[in-house]
């Protein structure tokens, strides 16, 4: 940390400043510049630069290193990859995981696993239970939904992906699912993250729709701080003005997330464009960039469905659009 | 809702559109007109307009009534008073809320609950447990927090509000706290929400920093819709592209909701603003404005504090900030 | 247009609202339902919806038209192609256009000309005034710049294109540039608009920071509707909460800008991300996602250059992106 | 300037980046530290930190002075104050500036001056170029507009404030009105801004819906530089995912401009708000915040108004907040 004092700050300020970083447990190394005066605090850890902003003949503090490190590229170069028997997140395949967003039925689940398993999906995705802004809106179908999601998977040999609401539940998710899915809405639920850092299961974490990638890593940190090192990062679209889609799917941030980070990155362009004629370009756009992975919800009869039909690719859709990024993974010297 | 078909959409088109609102359960009122046909639907409630935006030969979906009920003015024109003991939140007098941003020692609490209280404050404020947005920061001292801060403003005769974090804490605060608060990051915690509406305790809401003012009394409606209605509103702050001030403080917002709604609105300037010096303009504008109480961050000693004391008046400046609202309050036909 | 009325709105209040619908000119065609009465308007136009939206006894008003016409998809579903020579914009071809941010010196121009030239670029760009947001930044050579523009270009039979920024340059503007630029912060500058669409030059309109696609399409319209129909959209990144970018490239606007209107579009991955690293991908997941063509920049010495030199490709790297790119242009059905 | 070194940066690496600050003209304050070496750079001015961040070594570039100069509270500690006539803005009276959005027709403006007047207000305002989004919307009445405000206002003993669009409209302007605004859209037309600087004539400089405090400081630098010192900021709204209000009156931006600038800061709630019945709380709220003056739209017949009637206030209305303002100016040591 680097705390810059006032031009001409008078020398009493400076020593009470120093006292200051000094009983907060940091060594001070001072230069004293022709007009100002500046000291390098390391050794410490402080909650927030603003305080030390207000003392007296202080102009502006900077933190110099980044606020995680577990979750830095510089902790783990070579790139963390997630493996869940023989898939491999963060290798050099692009891993696809697909299905609808909510399990409805038991129909529901074998028709969209039967297509989504023959385009070579090797993780089958399905909400059991659905954060909804309104009360009065369809909560999911709960741990009936979560034994359908496992049952079909299984009789088409893939793995399983499904969104974790409150610690409780914990114990029934471990017997259904492989990857915990923590939503955007709860990416900064810390009591939840706690409690998941202490399995030995992969958590795909979900960028917050406000938050920025050093939040989602500082989220990450809380996983991995507390002993879960398998953590997937999922890039779903933030707020914007732009009203047309439902959120501003930030492609930038899977490259920028993989230089700061080890960790996968993958991409969710259903609920990142709310639209289903633009999940297939914002998909392909993702691999183009370097995602590990994609999250795309497919429904046999989107037009029926219970929650977001109106961005689910129809499964006619899905294969034409992994067609598609067949052709565009060579490009960026992957394989779909 | 209406849904208005494209130009000229072709019979065929506009059946099926009604054919499958009919399914969903509503009543349809077909109006032809001499370029697009519009058919108003009434009688049943959908989760997602965009469903029917895509069926062929829809041009626009409009949802005719707020999707919140209980927490509407319509529902209660003349306006919710929360009564604590003698304490009335939503009445004449603007409440003042104010204490630490985090209790941290029995001297810190006693201190600043003398001087708060010899100000006329009504309830204290004190995290005991603290969303954190990093897991190396301060995260509060728990439940002994909690007794610290009961037994001060017990003895100068003051209710306490405080922040829950999740439903496990739930039996604790209700030993300890008047009014539980749900921080801005949990406000779309909907399971933390649905517990907590089985309380009879009053709930004071924080509007997240991304959230729009109908998701927040969407919100307020998952808290009244499971049987708590005494909610209060706390406007703290928005993200925006400033980064001067931590948050922007939306004063528009306080008569926006006291006119959508019927609960009462109170602002946090601390929270909003994130620097000391501009929370008296900033609580003086939300009186002005006709906030029903202010929320107040008070600390003896805040270049000491363990969070937020960049943010934390002074004793004297709290003082002096509460002899300007008794100027402002009779212009806006309130008193302190 | 339509006016959704009050539940139960008395007739004395219906029938005032009809008047003053009529006295605008529009048609009305009423309906009234079980709650509400619902008043279709056609045949005229009002500035601003609020107006009606304050009558007494309006509950809502909905615009069932796009604002724009002209440059609505449904004017001219087939595509517009800018022809300037040899060149098709919004053909088959992913158009090229890359040079330096601003021209610094012959030596510079020439240099850069000739890389770009190398890799089939068809239109060099290079900015000769620029708009700075500080008074003391570097403002640009002025008509010197754009005269070697020109005459690089010409050596390497490329057109040219660069920003304009007020009314009085169109003389000058026209005798060096094929393509004049609207910059971002141009975008509603409307007394410009209006002059360039006098113009029979080809106008490269950039989406503003802030705004939404329709007012970017709104600022189409004024150049369309004042006779200029060669107008080309650029995405250029839109101000979000994210900080590691200068800015978040909306690669979604591509598809939606496609889908709404006929016009072509490019996407300026430089400006977008404001890093070099990232504009390879950000350039390849525009290609993906259906761009017409990429305005890219590239400087023979970006760590010396004046201006943006921190997001100009090295040749290099362009050369290797150049590759990338005509290996996933035919997975979009288009060629570099 | 501050350059932070990455951890260990070998001393070559330093070397170059001290050698390229040289040759930028700074003179060069090295201090190496246990791990990170810091370059303190003074002496020279760059354009873009980027450029720097981006050379082989370099961690993070801090910029320590604020960018503007003439515009900051140091330049000039006592505050500005703009006198016209007997008017002084920025003193201790809160000046008035009302009138309506758009001058309409003789009888408007005659009515509309007379109603505020009477109330006290100083200078009257009236938009005759009206900077549209739609092409198709109402653009004002040109020059005729201009005339009419003068003669309504000097017949009332008031100033004139009217919106001036491009730089060629400056001679008629200077006819006509006492204070030339330049609209939000235009805040960041520089060369607007450089043409307005030659005056001797007060500008009004609306700060841009997605600008922050810091680039709006920079807009004014710009007429500072140029020779214009006297410039009023005014905070009129900006963008934000709040969509009841049609932007968010930033009243933060009040104390916040007023503690880094010396310049007079005045709010504009009709268009910061656009709705009728927010503007007197949002007004209340600025004076409380310590704006030094407000610029309100009040229309004698707002229902019919050719634009943004919705946010006019009523004559009535207007008396009334003037009554609520003459109490709430004490409680900061101000007078209406």
């Amino acid at each position: 940390m680097i705390v810059v004092m006032e031009e001409n700050a008078p020398e009493d300020k400076i020593t009470r400043v120093v006292d200051r970083l000094v009983t907060l447990g940091f060594d001070i190394h001072r230069s004293t510049g022709a007009r100002h005066t500046i000291l390098g605090a390391v050794g410490a850890q402080i909650a927030d630069t603003r305080d030390l902003e207000l003392l007296d003949g202080v102009q502006e503090v900077v933190r110099v290193s980044v606020p995680y490190k577990l979750a830095s590229r510089a902790f783990k170069p070579e790139g963390t990859q997630v493996r869940i028997k023989d898939v491999v997140i963060g290798g050099e395949q692009v891993v696809m995981m697909a299905g609808p967003c909510t399990i409805e039925s038991r129909e529901q689940v074998e028709t969209t696993a039967a297509a989504v398993a023959s385009q070579g999906v090797q993780i089958m995705r399905g909400g059991a239970f659905k954060p909804r802004t309104s009360p009065y809106s369809f909560q999911g179908l709960g741990e009936q939904g979560l034994r359908m999601l496992r049952e079909a998977a299984d009789r088409y040999g893939m793995l399983t992906v499904s969104e974790i609401m409150e610690s409780s539940q914990i114990p029934m998710f471990i017997r259904y699912v492989d990857i915990l899915q923590v939503g955007a809405r709860n990416m900064q639920n810390f009591n939840l993250l706690k409690d998941l850092a202490k399995l030995n299961k992969p958590v795909l974490l979900k960028r917050g729709p406000a938050a920025t990638i050093e939040e989602t890593l500082l989220s990450a940190e809380y996983l991995m701080a507390g002993g879960n090192h398998e953590v997937i990062i999922c890039e779903r679209g933030i707020k914007t003005f732009e009203t047309y889609t439902r959120n501003t799917l930030d492609i930038s941030a899977i490259p920028v997330i993989k230089k700061l980070s080890h960790l996968p990155v993958i991409a969710d362009p259903s609920h990142g464009t709310g639209r289903r004629d633009k999940v297939p370009p914002m998909a392909r756009a993702a691999v183009a960039a370097g995602a590990d992975g994609l999250l795309i919800e497919v429904h046999s009869d989107p037009d029926r469905a219970l929650c977001d039909g109106a961005q689910s690719l129809l499964p006619e859709q899905f294969t034409k659009l992994m067609a598609q990024l067949r052709q565009i993974a060579p490009a960026v010297e992957r394989r779909m």
